[in-house]
């Protein structure tokens, strides 16, 4: 019989989870089954989950969504002509013109590549290519199959990946699981989390010692941070890059998410095509984007686009999707995604209509949240410009720090908890973003509903001041 | 930059699919693209995917999750009241009421996990524990997990599993992606591709020269062989790994396709848990279903119970489930499957009707094609008991066999190359399914509209009867 002796020693490491999640879980359940709390309802914004947070889904996609999954729906003329047109031909794209077959190609279906392909050369002014992109169930599946085709070596010779410090915080476990030294890299919270090129340089040199860093990760718009680069730091990060010979892992995830005033998403690919031949045809690339973008993170969607990867790498990659065929329902939302109505369409108007308020929401509640923590005693937070979270700095009592030591808890997960307990409020801890220094931070999705927002920043006031008075 | 030297070794040993797929999907865009063969489509019959194949999903499971998709459909009348209800009840399991949330635990809804073990408790008789069940993207995702948990050692300790052969083709990618070694074990073709127990105990034997065999694998009714194991045999595979210390993987995504006479599914668990204690109390088990089990492969959806595990060791798989949170519509889509309409319910009619009209089709295209390669020279075929193939065998010209050593193809692939390219029909080859041997066979998914069957069956007819003829 197996015991836990002969588990992969790989899935041994994989870092355990806070219990915060669990817990938030575990409270709610118990609200269900009548248990009195403090609070009538658990709010969980640690994840950049809108729809939980009470954002409405885009309509036109569920629509065309709603039509592939019963078409006879397309019959009826409830639904607007130019959802029935796309669903129609959508699921043209289907084999025997229904979601429930497999993917046609084990990288996905090929007019969602074409589409994703256009999208990118519209968005870059680059041409992309459809046999560039492959679609999985989610920019984490995705990275999972590049991380795991890079593994190799142990100890000294063990493939490491520079990482940001703050990164997502799904990426710790994530290299964990892939057998990947993670290598971090601090980004600079003093000039609103920018990356530094002295501190990569430190940051490899110091690698270099415990393991062999192979790729450098990027988050742009930042996760959790915020912050958008601009092309001189990208232009930056590809000439450190190209000279160590690392690959770009650029997660560009919430590029439609930018509402920093004179802030605009540029991509990797596109600074990369406009370098010099040395770079634009040298600097392998991969860059992840998914469903998350839009909301729409439970139907676990996305693409990757891979860029100047030797062929023979590139066929491994192919053949890791082959194990298991991507979801086609989540191809057909990601063709819509990056394929929306346009002014000649019906669904047009009230599309944009859609877009636009959960911009605005985005970029109104990311304001009023910033200027709201920073108001707090004890707590910074940098403004983001792009994204749905904010990363606050907390700084926590000396005493509260020595209960947590003693507790053997993170004192950032100890004050999660107890937000939790007390306030039914769920954030991230920044340990899980891997932060490991004495810089305490949590992570706030603000992509919510105004009224879930001021609910959350209400309870974490009373939260946060009735701590202070306990430790003063 | 990453030369193929530096890919993970684990993933440069994933055996490379057969050209047939990828073949079928080129031929099928060089007609759409104009292009003039002797055929005017291609039919891909090689996996089980019965709606590529002219099969219609269910109306109810459709009609339900379009409402999860586009709520407002709940509020209109053409949609009947079980459906609205059941849409609505199924929104109450997601977070924030929406499914594109992300799933509120790592392995899953909780009601969608006691949907399921209430079904397993109505189905064997035995009581299921939600807590034993876990829910992914479809049952190789999850079975990708348990192997992955397993793999460890090398060489002579390299963890092996036990396979049957012929097996389903999706399993020997995952064990060399999983970094296991593929022990087979051969079923008895003469006997219907039934399991024997001596065979086990040399295929152990054998195996243990150069692995550490930790697993058995079954796949019952079989994929892609249509056997159905009686219980005595079920007993008698428990037992044996019961001695030999090995962890049972039942793959039972067909239990809901038998139709062969007299002929009844029986779950591993039913037979597991009605044994002595010694055995009922010990034996690890995972068992494995999926969506595909009616037909909506494309929607990647399952789930597995986990049996006697060591709790160490199942916090591990739970780790493995937190990397990347299942699509929350397939649940839901599981859930309706699990728990469908009951005769109070408006569907129930037109359920059954649809349910009636599947398994007949089924079990009457089964006998049709058994009876039509039967009566082709050369070929042999025995009658499939349930699920959705037929495995015939070739008995191929010896020069057509040399011809192939020549080009360096397996032979069963030259054979479906050139059916593909000459008639325009996918079928699968032996080879994928790990048949190594020289018994050639061939893999035909027979769950496909009568048309689409016969379509086939009468391209497939010309095309060996001219093989036969160039090779007399």
């Amino acid at each position: 019989m197996t015991s836990v002796q002969d588990v992969n020693p790989r899935v041994r490491v994989i870092r355990e989870p806070t219990n915060l999640q669990s817990l938030a879980v575990r409270l709610a359940e118990e609200i269900k089954q009548g248990a009195k709390k403090p609070f009538k309802k658990v709010i969980d914004v640690s994840s950049g989950d809108p729809h939980r947070a009470g954002m409405a889904p885009v309509s036109f996609v569920r629509q065309v969504m709603a039509a592939c999954l019963f078409p006879e729906l397309l019959k009826e003329q409830s639904l607007p002509l130019d959802v029935r047109q796309r669903a129609q031909s959508l699921l043209g794209a289907c084999a025997g013109g229904s979601v429930g077959s497999y993917s046609t190609t084990c990288y996905g279906l090929t007019p969602v590549q074409e589409s994703v392909a256009k999208f990118i050369t519209r968005r870059d002014g680059v041409r992309s290519h459809p046999e560039d992109i492959i679609l999985s169930s989610g920019s984490q599946k995705n990275l999972s199959f590049v991380l795991y085709i890079m593994a190799n070596g142990e100890g000294k010779t063990q493939t490491g990946v520079l990482t940001p410090v703050p990164c997502p915080h799904t990426l710790p476990p994530l290299l964990d699981w892939s057998g990947l030294k993670m290598a971090p890299y601090q980004l600079m919270e003093e000039r609103g989390w920018a990356v530094d090129l002295d501190e990569l340089h430190r940051a490899l040199k110091s690698a270099r010692e415990h393991c062999e860093p192979r790729a450098i990760y990027i988050s742009n718009p930042g996760n959790p941070t915020g912050h958008v680069q601009d092309r001189k730091t990208i232009e930056q990060v590809i000439r450190f890059a190209a000279a160590e010979g690392l690959i770009l892992l650029a997660e560009e995830v919430y590029q439609d998410s930018v509402f920093g005033q004179d802030k605009e998403f540029i991509s990797y690919k596109k600074v990369l095509s406009e370098m010099e031949k040395k770079y634009s045809e040298t600097v392998e690339m991969v860059s992840f984007h998914s469903l998350s973008s839009m909301g729409e993170c439970g139907l676990r969607g996305g693409y990757m686009e891979v860029i100047n990867m030797d062929p023979q790498v590139k066929n491994h990659l192919f053949s890791m999707q082959a194990i298991s065929s991507p979801p086609v329902l989540s191809q057909l939302t990601l063709d819509v995604m990056v394929d929306p109505p346009t002014p000649a369409d019906l669904s047009y108007q009230t599309y944009t209509q859609e877009i636009l308020h959960t911009q605005t929401t985005l970029s109104q509640n990311a304001r009023r949240a910033s200027e709201f923590l920073n108001d707090l005693p004890g707590m910074t937070c940098r403004p983001a410009m792009a994204g749905v979270f904010l990363y606050p700095r907390l700084l926590l009592p000396p005493q509260m720090i020595e209960e947590a030591k003693m507790l053997a808890v993170e004192p950032d997960v100890l004050y999660c908890q107890m937000l939790l307990e007390e306030e039914g409020v769920c954030l991230g801890a920044g340990c899980e973003n891997g932060q490991e220094d004495q810089n305490y931070h949590i992570r706030m999705c603000v992509l919510a509903s105004p009224d879930t927002l001021e609910e959350v920043l209400a309870r974490l006031h009373s939260f946060h001041l009735r701590l202070l008075s306990r430790f003063p």
